[in-house]
């Protein structure tokens, strides 16, 4: 009964189920708190109580519309509150009429691929990268193709993007700041970027689209910017999600940012909207919709994550290990002593540690670290890693 | 920029929006409350209040996890809740292993869709139906067939049914309580459907999936039964939605329920879980999942709706309309003087009156009135709709 594309994927499905699994089988044999699981993207510190009390507020205020259909591309109110509070930021001129609420980044994304992509049409990306972004686009028939990114500072190679693009290629997915290596894309990568992309679309007679993917945008630390990418741009649509700038993952609630300046931009922005609605998704959720909009200020717990950073950096390179010293998301990069990432992962359970090969990203030789955890998990985990290292000879 | 299939798609999206835009103009032509806009399924009871009580009291109890992700599926508490429900009111035997919660039954369909069709494949649909099935079915390369309901009363004609399925026929989805024409299909008409499946999934040698759509299930009058259709054909599945029945069509909240008797159960769940989480929804909204469980044996304003409904009817009646007299769902299914449904919703534009025409939901002949509004409006239209009636020799 089941699609010849969807049986190899339930069954692909079950290696992310196994880790879950893992996680809750050594919680049961070690105690919860022995089990030190840096797996997960899911925010430790709760969502701001602005956003719970506005909740409680739009309940209060306005239960008998909250809960309406709207129009599929959102409340203009909302949208246009978005519009503004980009335009206070980023010194651009939005308006209500280039955003579209959607169900989280993951809705964002799939509805620019399914409004840009032919079957065929390449889009690539920058290694490592979220695997999910295959998935994405193949939902489109459209085929993902990767290029490394440098191997030393994980910032985007202007010159090997620049030979990976084929005539074939429809856009370049970039995730900025980056999961999984925590990197913030400098505004000379930005520039470059944007001068390949301008000469390969003049090159090829049509354009390639940017596609900025930016759930981890608000967590910058020590002042790091991330540069807009419209401003850089002009063929430059953002993916966004309050799932990590306020701890929402589990609600579905972003946006996707159409630049007026976008090639055919109104019909770029109905078919946008068509796409939101023919996928399923009809709207983004009405509740949150209005609930985000009201907070669009508050910040999560960036000192504590920053905390969180530096405690296990710092930890770990104590222990002998080495890092990308991270400039935002919460997501630590660590080089695999020997470069067997899976090997090491392996090695890893037996103390209780559950960490992601860096292969889970088209990657190898490095392991992810989740750091959205709480920071006595973090000190408590220390002394594992200190034999995990023992154990690799450092 | 945009695909080939989207670019049709855009264009073709200006229709709906058309209608709305009329509507709007017509108000700020001749007041809101003089305008009689009969042509949106957007229910005009609020939700209940017990399901905003259930919203404060989450957000005050569990605002530390309530945002975050879950399990794919949805919260292993709230399936199972869904799936008692179901038990009690349907004698079934589901648990949480057979539930999977959804962004609305446009998410479930979808969903469904990705997990069965390979290109090419046929999904069954009953005219007049609900044209976005169409897109959904699109969005996988499945083709949509169609074959008339009976001309008379609505019901599934199981025979044309049976003639119209081929080899390539993957599944047949109905909608019951069916939008638009109000009917709800018999216990049986679905033992017939049911029979047909059985022998023409015998016959082709692979199982037919029977799809239900049922946002409308709770909204029956006059004790009217909704026969549950898992118990009638063992390859079904149902897609729900609360948009009607909690009068919540913004909040993107559903389910789809895999009976475990359904050919390669297993398989066929994981894979829908895991179309659940690549299609981008990744999860259906978390704070609504939890409210929803706790409200499931809540219900709108069915009398409400009922008053519409005979107010509707009797009304049109007098005028001199012959409509089918609607067991279910809040539409009203007029068929037009001398046959021509989109001369006859232009006509009735002349009065202020905004309804659909049949074609739009592939029969003509027909026109469709959305009974969720205030019974007001609907006795201010009814002198309206006399004009009409007029005008057409009634």
């Amino acid at each position: 009964m089941i699609s010849e594309k969807m049986i190899a994927m339930a069954k692909g499905g079950s290696a992310i189920r196994a880790m879950f699994e893992e996680g809750n089988r050594m919680a049961a044999l070690y105690g919860r708190e022995n089990v030190y699981d840096y797996s997960l993207g899911n925010p430790n510190f709760p969502a701001p109580k602005a956003l719970n009390d506005a909740i409680h507020h739009i309940i209060d205020t306005e239960s008998d519309t909250v809960h309406c259909y709207m129009p599929n591309a959102g409340y203009p109110d909302v949208r246009m509150a978005v519009a503004e509070n980009l335009n206070k930021r980023f010194g651009t001129a939005f308006t209500d009429a280039n955003i579209i609420m959607t169900v989280g980044a993951g809705g964002s994304l799939n509805v620019i691929f399914k409004t840009i992509l032919n079957p065929g049409d390449e889009v690539l990306t920058i290694a490592p990268y979220f695997l999910e972004y295959g998935n994405y686009v193949r939902n489109y028939d459209g085929v993902l193709t990767t290029v490394n990114a440098d191997p030393v500072t994980f910032q985007p190679d202007a010159e090997a993007i620049r030979a990976a693009i084929t005539p074939k290629t429809k856009a370049l997915l970039v995730n900025n700041p980056n999961n999984p290596t925590g990197v913030i894309y400098t505004e000379e990568s930005v520039r470059a970027l944007a001068k390949v992309l301008e000469e390969k679309s003049a090159e090829y007679g049509h354009p390639i689209c940017l596609i900025s993917d930016e759930p981890y945008r608000e967590l910058a630390y020590d002042g790091a910017v991330v540069p807009w990418l419209t401003k850089y741009y002009k063929n430059t649509v953002v993916c966004y999600s309050w799932s990590k700038s306020l701890s929402l993952p589990g609600e579905r609630i972003g946006y996707l940012c159409i630049p007026s300046e976008c090639d055919d931009f109104q019909m770029l922005f109905d078919a946008a909207v068509v796409a939101n609605r023919i996928l399923g998704y009809v709207n983004a959720p009405s509740l949150m919709q209005r609930a985000v909009a009201k907070v669009l200020d508050e910040k999560t717990d960036i000192d504590g994550y920053n905390g969180n950073r530096q405690l296990l950096y710092n930890g770990l390179k104590d222990c002998g290990f080495e890092s990308v010293y991270p400039d935002g998301a919460f997501y630590l990069w660590m080089k695999v002593p020997g470069g067997d990432d899976k090997a090491f992962a392996n090695a890893a359970k037996k103390y209780n540690l559950l960490i992601v090969p860096g292969s889970s990203f088209a990657c190898g030789g490095y392991v992810r670290l989740a750091y959205c955890v709480s920071p006595d998990m973090i000190r408590r985990s220390l002394p594992a890693f200190k034999k995990l290292a023992e154990e690799y000879g450092l």
